[in-house]
């Protein structure tokens, strides 16, 4: 291996590493908060790094930017008012534009470079947000979410990895300000790690979400170009469990997720069933 | 990186890679069939390879095993006698053998050195392979298929993937013969590849089961230290649908559940329920 002709992400304290190699470097910038990283692959074609991390890859994005969008939409029966706190590649916006009866989409991301970049090579995904009811807010998700009261019916952290600037967004401090910024029956969705690799890590995730949610559930998917690829999420909510679907969505559902690549409501209803290890990880009866 | 200090395969026509930091090494030879290799690694345990191939871990090696074990087991009706092709390490016996109702299993593993390999370096994998009702056959599972008939309620392909001498275990000819030595209510469970990175292969091993199976699912469990993890698995069956459990086992199995990993009667019924992209893969409608 020439590991000059590679992509190479180490993590687990150096000790796993996932390579897709390089067909061309597009582009390179250091930001005010991060290095920001953009090179043509040949296994998963465009692919978005952040501080040398794995952020966005035309291969897979679907996956996590459908998962984490539609879930909660199903669950949820009032859904006037969404927050992005992250998610600068705007893959989270464009599939909740797909639904009509949402008015309006807050996306919160500190680092702006991540939009404008995004917007020059992973168009597709920021499609979402030259609708009309998308605002896109260049701060700190941290002071804005603490503003924020009873306004959200829906709160997505589409943050990178628990260190550096984004290790708040897993306090349960944090957790206690979404909670605050949600309405009655409000749901936060997040990532949550790979737990079999971090096993410290996604306890913790989860034993601070239970602090301050009452019902606290965990789904996993696919995301082939993260550390490890099994990746899990987080669904806590006032109110509905994760897979109790709001009646009035269905046919609507039924008819969207024709067109979706990753979600749809069977699949939904069964990624919440989980495997004794993911139980134990989550802390879960 | 200083690639003399890890174990990487390189996949998909070395355009995506895998590594594990490697502690120490601990055995290499060539046997008759293949290049047999255990190192002990520093995020997942000892790591068997065949032919630079992962095979094994410490880590995530439950997840397999006890997969392709119980599932076939809880909806077979009747599971007298099963059949292993592979599966030289001995952790899919390790799992039947914790069914008292099974009389027979017969593992027939073409290459010898693999389990005398594996009963040094993962013993509690080969654990089950003294139980008395397991004969462990050095043949080639081909030519073995090929002279039983209807004598085996479930078939595990316990195998690498579909090239060199392996790639006769993904043809519908192998599949036919599979068919063939079943019981009338026979069920066949094999792993078949990722889908992320070989969307050719993973359509033409469903093709190729749907031939010659009436009944074809699929489900997915993550296998850490194979490319990409995001592994499928298919179940092809005579008369019974994978979530169609066996109602006289049910009791017995709740009980065992609390002592397994990852295998549980929730997630079993629930990993059914695909995603469109996993559907799309496997021709499912």
């Amino acid at each position: 291996m020439n590991v000059d002709q590679w992509m190479i992400e180490e993590s687990f304290r150096n000790t796993f590493a996932m390579g897709f190699k390089i067909k061309k470097y597009l582009h390179s910038e250091q930001s005010q908060f991060q290095k920001i990283d953009v090179v043509e692959t040949e296994s998963v074609g465009r692919l978005l790094l952040l501080d040398g991390k794995t952020m966005v890859s035309d291969k897979d994005e679907f996956v996590y930017h459908e998962v984490v969008s539609h879930i909660p939409y199903m669950v949820s029966r009032q859904h006037k008012k969404v927050l992005i706190i992250g998610g600068g590649d705007g893959g989270v916006v464009r599939e909740y534009v797909k639904h009509p009866d949402i008015e309006r989409i807050d996306l919160v991301e500190i680092d702006e470079r991540v939009i404008e970049v995004s917007k020059i090579y992973f168009p597709d995904c920021t499609s979402g947000l030259t609708d009309p009811r998308v605002r896109v807010l260049p701060q700190d998700g941290f002071a804005f979410i603490k503003k924020a009261k009873k306004e959200y019916d829906i709160i997505v952290i589409d943050s990178t990895d628990p260190v550096d600037f984004a290790s708040g967004l897993f306090t349960d401090e944090f957790y206690h300000d979404v909670y605050e910024a949600l309405t009655d029956e409000g749901i936060m969705m997040n990532q949550t790690e790979n737990p079999f690799l971090d096993e410290w890590g996604i306890k913790n995730i989860y034993n601070n979400m239970r602090k301050v949610f009452p019902v606290v559930q965990s789904f996993t998917a696919p995301m082939l170009i993260y550390p490890g690829v099994y990746w899990t999420f987080g669904f806590s909510s006032k109110k509905y469990r994760a897979t109790d679907l709001n009646p009035e969505k269905l046919n609507q559902m039924s008819s969207l997720q024709r067109s979706l690549k990753w979600y749809n409501m069977d699949w939904h209803k069964g990624c919440f069933s989980v495997s004794n290890f993911h139980k134990n990880m989550i802390g879960q009866e």
